[in-house]
């Protein structure tokens, strides 16, 4: 057995958050596609979305994945079900399980959602929320994505966008909303900075942390199955070198101090590997050199 | 003879603030294409944007058009070419009419050009003022177009943000700079603003305004036929009625006060008609009821 092998599907670059919120609690390999040629989902309609997001799942599956992450909120809001049909492994979406985490941290049962234009038109929060038992007042905040892709996470222009952002959220919700849900995969970079000019009342739920949770929990028994083998194979190490198998999943196996170290990345863009390259090092936080570019067309 | 049939393509709606410059000029139909389902062009690969951008002229020119606008920076930078080579009729692209209205200004020849990230990174703007004796500093403003799109075009935000991206421009340009060329047609939007930030000795050059003169130079000739027309078929109109003919051109004939009049609009979008419908509004200054939609794909 190997480490599980993980799909994670965007229209862009946003979903490394969410990338990163999972890699930072799990070891797998994972296998990363940003449908850049075709982006912004936001725009599109649920056919076109759900066509778009089917081509990148089966992408995906061909990468012999074990679960497939669809860190995208356009496409879960709009398409999560035809995705599900379409696929062969479990599918995990970003909506619900920002939803679920909202539930259990509100104890006044009300939620504030900020979104891109494209999410909150979905409503798809506002729903997944009402279904557990959740208010919810949704605000768009376009400005936010091309402000963290401008780079300015810590910078007064973004500040003074989030004030006039949220001040104009809490004068609709609900006086008890208690919990602010980020519901774009670019927010959680400038989620310090939403934290310093919310009330201490207002606690923020990060859908990408959320998704995370959700993924180990889904992948458990695979994750502590690889775990005990993987400590098996180090203690043999020490005695014994490993040869390379057939098997495409083999794990590269290394004397790792620790089973954090056993992540491998891959990813895959539609168009320019360029900007892609940049602002995935932003992202996630690390180096990323290698993108290779997959045409769906 | 008829009026003019004008095709003005963009991949979303900031070709408008050119469709407006031109019918501020002249009496035509207008026939406007926005790919709005595969916008932004501006991330994708030269090859990409000329197949889009040539299966934008192919539906226009199904709708008989007499002149092609393209009114998209990143579509003239990657592809006016290849564009020109698939059309039956003839191309006016919005670089080479900024580039030179800027030669004819500037007296320093000292331009700075701002644009979106891919339009500079084509350098196409650059490239065109050379030609024309200029030297240049491109400067990307990739906040602007979210900006203009949130309809935030007199507001601090987009003030701070401006003076932060002039202050850049003007401390890396030529010191002798005295135009700035607003290449990218979200930007005409935003002219009052930036003339308000912009040194006196800076004048503005707005591509939009340059294109739709353009427009009306090689236009000139069927416009002239079509004013002498017109005139002859207001005054015959007041003592017989006219009868529909069965050329799809003819023009609606009303006894007009003016030439301003006479002009036609209609939009056609690749995606949601909804936001391209509101936005258009604004950029048009004025009401946009019918956008219909075609599928391309």
């Amino acid at each position: 057995m190997s480490l599980p092998r993980i799909g994670v599907f965007d229209s862009g670059v946003g979903g490394l958050t969410v990338l990163k919120a999972i890699a930072e609690q799990l070891s797998a390999h994972y296998i990363y596609f940003g449908d850049t040629a075709r982006l912004p989902y936001g725009t599109k309609s649920a056919g076109t979305v759900a066509r778009y997001a089917i081509a990148a799942s089966r992408f995906l599956e061909s990468q012999n994945i074990d679960l497939l992450v669809i860190a995208c909120n356009t496409a879960t809001a709009l398409a999560l079900p035809a995705i599900e049909d379409a696929a062969r492994v479990p599918v995990i979406g970003v909506v619900e399980p920002g939803a679920s985490m909202a539930a259990e941290i509100s104890r006044n049962s009300a939620a504030i959602v900020i979104a891109t234009d494209a999410t909150v038109s979905s409503h798809a929060y506002r729903d997944a929320l009402k279904r557990h038992g959740l208010a919810s007042l949704e605000k768009a905040c376009p400005l936010f994505v091309p402000l963290v892709e401008e780079g300015w996470i810590e910078h007064p222009v973004t500040e003074q966008v989030a004030r006039i952002y949220l001040d104009e959220a809490m004068a609709q919700a609900s006086p008890g909303a208690d919990v602010l849900v980020l519901a774009c995969t670019h927010y959680p970079l400038i989620a310090p900075l939403l934290r310093r000019i919310l009330p201490p009342s207002i606690q923020i739920v990060d859908s990408a942390e959320s998704t995370a949770r959700v993924v180990k929990q889904t992948l458990g028994g695979i994750t502590e199955a690889a775990s005990r083998e993987l400590r098996a194979a180090s203690s043999e190490s020490a005695s014994s070198r490993m040869t390379g198998g057939a098997d495409r999943r083999a794990t590269p196996m290394v004397a790792a101090p620790s089973l954090s170290e056993h992540r491998t990345f891959r990813f895959y863009v539609t168009d320019s590997t360029e900007k892609f390259k940049r602002l995935a090092t932003r992202f996630l936080g690390r180096q990323v050199d290698r993108v290779e570019h997959v045409d769906l067309e």
